[in-house]
């Protein structure tokens, strides 16, 4: 006997990317120690954390030093405090109700979306748009939904829905029968966002095929446009058929604190193999509570202060300013005749590279003659090639210097 | 098409033992409501985190509140600054030399030990020991190793190994082929430990036979005996054989505040289908890069401080007021002729129901005679029946008050 590994691991072909840029990046650095390059590549916010959730953070850790006020083990799913405080600013107002037991707090979207694939069923067939956040489609490679990938780019096993210019990037609905239904919106990696009737149609397209829509809604808060859904639940009968995540990390720049939540409603359903409904509410319960002890007390008291009107105040300042870093790539890419998506409800800006160059060709002009670093759009799937991710997450000055800097190019 | 729930959930025999001892503690309590309950179930600590570390953590929280000092996305593996501590302070001095990408910080051993299953494929068979943490046993079976369990208590395709008095609570080796062998010394529940002697009959084992360890070494910071391995990597060999998880919640009191890590050395091999080796350090680094956001970085900052001299002394005498718990807890149930184990290198005393009594009825007569509560053993496996388990991690006022009323019943 030998132990056999999971043998799906050897299917993933990891694009590699961020490394690859990182190793371009370093390698035109020492070729040109001059050049001032400005980052606007990976998606991670750069302002601090509001000052009233540093403070509450700090409260929380003195708390865990005195033995009167010390918390050992919490609630897997969270502390009722945060969960309160998520119905009451994230939902009711939007006339979303749910149960203190309807909300997970975890560590991150990150581990939710990549975790919540545990609680189906290995036959499931899974589509995702296409470009996409690779840690949906990796997972499911990981636990073996994916089979391997074809010479096209695509794990044979996934339906893929792709994105581009052809259909203004809003993905159509599957043609084959799926189950499981990957929905980012915002959309990371090409911020373009889905009105209330276009999500309407995926809700309704689940309701009559039996599928689920698990809902990434991590970039909510930079929504700006009135018709554009903050939650899925803003849909009508969208709680029978989706599970939504949340989480701190752009919205309050939790990307390095670690806080994030999960929505599954009650009345949500799957089915086991005799064609019973099982609630998928209580598997995720269960997934939880065997699988992770918890988010941090401080920062789950740190999460609460996000809620605060200080607190809201500071986040709508760190979201104003990002945005108009988005404004300002979009205002100077279209001006120069490039086409755009995003920008306008999302931090990310989606760029149709000019006159047919791939994803990296055009990354290494605008890293050669801009000395401008953003992610080619491939490495996000097959329907990314032909286009670029700019992000508004780099400073105002940064961020009007790289298009002082692209705007003198001619493609 | 319908979505399919993983059925495997289905089979989870969950005994709720947590939910049962609060369901009949609140009973109790509602029908005397003057009884002073001492709780000595759950293995929590109660003791404050060090002042070095609630400083440490309160500085980075402030460096997160300043642009200049800002951090976001840090790697998953862990910041660089707190491996090297753990190599220096954990390893090192135990002439055992790590690399730092051969350990991993996450939020918790028990995330760690319930996920490190998925890198190894669902035709492994496993080995627990019984009693047993129910995280390792549960995780295997949602991901399909265990299959249904009979009516003796056993996941059926899991092998126990029984723990009892037959065998003094050290576990025999298989006498059937197995791939994962979970230990845990010193134990939880039994508070037992395995000489270095007992330790590397289990690393010959593994060599032997081709298997692999995880070894859960969570409670080796109440290690007092000098011939008791702190990590299974003082055995020569064993870093062929084993993956080590650590924790900072027991030794520092970071069970509500969440930090562990775990060891996965370079020359760990799995296989693949077609026998050839695959090293399972890269495989789990995909994991925790695909999966896991890394740990906050204040957390981080705050368990690098557990390794300062000052959080050092703290952290001595945490364990040394733990410790003298455990002693009174031993020396008061000797006295009254109680058959005990553990407590000497652990705070979990393991005790053996008297009269032929079963795990429940114990529990029942100490609430009801003593209003002490502890942990009925078979609620950690079959072979758990007619033992108890009490921890050490109560106040030296409650424990000694729980030993005067424990003392003055008769069996």
């Amino acid at each position: 006997m030998t132990v056999k590994i999971n043998e799906n691991y050897l299917l993933l072909k990891s694009s590699y990317i961020f490394a690859e840029i990182a190793h371009r990046v370093d390698k035109y650095q020492k070729e040109h120690p001059d050049a001032d390059v400005i980052r606007m590549g990976i998606g991670d916010v750069t302002r601090p954390l509001p000052k009233a959730v540093v403070k509450e953070f700090k409260n929380a850790v003195d708390e865990m030093g005195q033995a009167d006020t010390f918390r050992g083990y919490g609630p897997e799913q969270g502390y009722d405090f945060l969960i309160e405080e998520i119905i009451k600013n994230d939902y009711t107002p939007r006339g979303i109700k749910l149960d203190n037991d309807e909300v997970f707090i975890s560590d991150g979207a990150k581990c939710d979306t990549g975790n919540i694939q545990e609680i189906f069923g290995l036959d499931n067939v899974i589509a995702i748009t296409d470009p996409v956040y690779p840690v949906y489609v990796e997972t499911n490679i990981m636990a073996g939904r994916g089979g391997p990938m074809g010479e096209d780019g695509k794990y044979q096993g996934l339906v893929y829905l792709p994105c581009t210019e052809e259909n203004d990037l809003v993905p159509a609905l599957p043609e084959e029968d799926v189950d499981l239904i990957y929905l980012c919106f915002p959309n990371n990696p090409t911020g373009t966002a889905l009105t209330k009737e276009q999500l309407a149609k995926w809700v309704n397209y689940a309701k009559e095929n039996d599928a689920i829509i698990l809902f990434d809604a991590a970039y909510e808060a930079y929504i700006r446009e009135d018709n554009i859904p903050h939650s899925i639940y803003e849909i009508e009968g969208a709680k029978e058929v989706a599970i939504e995540f949340r989480s701190f990390s752009k919205n309050a720049g939790f990307t390095g604190t670690r806080c994030a939540c999960t929505v599954v409603p009650k009345e949500l359903m799957g089915y086991d193999g005799e064609g019973n409904p099982q609630a998928l509410n209580p598997l995720w319960n269960r997934r939880q509570t065997t699988k992770f002890n918890g988010v941090s007390y401080p920062i789950q008291a740190a999460a609460k202060a996000v809620y605060s009107p200080e607190g809201q105040k500071e986040i709508k300042e760190s979201i104003d300013y990002y945005m108009k870093n988005a404004e300002i790539i979009r205002e100077s890419l279209t001006n120069i005749g490039l086409k755009i998506y995003g920008g306008v409800n999302s931090p990310y800006i989606w760029v149709k590279t000019p006159n047919g160059m791939d994803s990296w060709e055009f990354f290494d002009t605008l890293l050669d003659k801009a000395h401008v670093v953003g992610t080619p759009g491939v490495g996000f799937g097959p329907s990314g090639e032909g286009y670029f991710r700019l992000t508004a997450f780099n400073t105002l000055e940064n961020t009007k210097e790289a298009m002082n800097r692209i705007s003198k190019l001619s493609f």
